[in-house]
């Protein structure tokens, strides 16, 4: 079991946040030393859901909200001996990585968040699996609401930009992505507002009565 | 590993086209004398997709064009012992099940179609994997081309027509459906028409440069 964890971080102190994950460095063989996916064993009685969960937290201490099966990868010649990975995807909120919570995990220098269109080669076939899973992440912000997944609940129409450019890696254009989300419906405006530095910018949420991803008869079952 | 196979098929001397899949009745414990779907064990060196092809043609004969891994099982319930099962699904089209090559293995008895919307209670947890196949069968017919993958070559509006409404589960208008399909820009006219008893009717294919179904970079790497 592996899994993708997509959030948007800004990296090495850049202006623009970017699609970022969090790589475990291997501690023994094979591929010492070469960072890879957070994962470990399926338990004998346990779910697949339940194990990508609990292989989550035990690597990085990440609890994300969403967590959805990606793939299972078995090329014969991925691994020395035969290894089929059912690989998960998640994306985690901002406001699920406080500091407080996750860093400590991560100070061991073993846990890192890496830039996703910048990786160095990872152990076995971890670097195509993230580029599937990005592939599937770039797909379905087109047809569904999953962009929330990396937003907390209150958010700006900025904000929800900065996570479809970092996600499509292009910049749009302010007006337009305002007129397509309005016509949406999938946005509810709130009476708050953000201030700071800039003009007061209008917080809007989610219409919580849209699934942020309909997994069918899935959501029922697990 | 187990295949769910979709095909459109007249059961029963039926009016309408149904869904319909193969099943194979399990000849030992457990579920012995169930139906169940095809399947098989993965071998040590073979790959996720070869084992799909490869177990479906020894239970059914069947070879389809359109085969694509659909979702790993592991409730640890599902089975007696542990079985984590990797279940594939396909698309099969009225021209790849000639009765000359096909209909033989399904004279065993052990082979049979079933409509895929009025199962009987099958071994394992097989009811939920197809209610899931059916589910990702109906959203994909709404943005990719999958419809083709249940067509021959060249086909009628009313042939694309009828596999929708099968798929769907509810009749469409046909003025409306040829309008939208006409704007989509996916079928591409050829200049034979099919005469018979009606009024002769242009045969159309699909425009070939758009993929079946967007795979990403698994298309590039299976």
């Amino acid at each position: 079991m592996s899994t993708v964890i997509f959030a948007l971080r800004r990296l090495d102190g850049g202006e623009a946040a970017r699609v970022a994950l969090p790589l475990v460095r291997r501690t023994r063989d094979p591929h010492e030393g070469q960072w890879a996916l957070p994962g470990g064993w399926l338990d004998i009685a346990e779910s697949l859901d339940a194990a990508a969960s609990r292989t989550l937290a035990e690597t990085t201490g990440l609890a994300p909200s969403y967590l959805e099966q990606l793939y299972a990868f078995g090329a014969v010649d991925r691994s020395p001996t035969r290894v089929v990975s059912i690989v998960y995807w998640a994306l985690i909120r901002a406001d699920e990585i406080s500091e407080d919570a996750v860093e400590p995990l991560f100070a061991t220098e073993n846990v890192q968040w890496f830039d996703a269109a910048a990786l160095p080669r990872l152990a076995f076939d971890h670097n195509e699996i993230v580029d599937y899973a990005l592939w599937r992440l770039r797909n379905k912000v087109g047809y569904s609401r999953i962009a929330h997944g990396l937003l907390a609940d209150e958010f700006t129409l900025a904000d929800l930009r900065e996570v479809y450019e970092a996600i499509l890696g292009r910049r749009l254009d302010p007006a337009n992505f305002r007129r397509q989300v309005e016509n949406s419906g999938t946005l509810i405006p709130t009476d708050r507002f953000r201030t700071g530095s800039h003009r007061p910018a209008r917080l809007y949420r989610y219409n919580q009565d849209v699934e942020l991803a309909d997994r069918g008869p899935l959501d029922a079952v697990h």
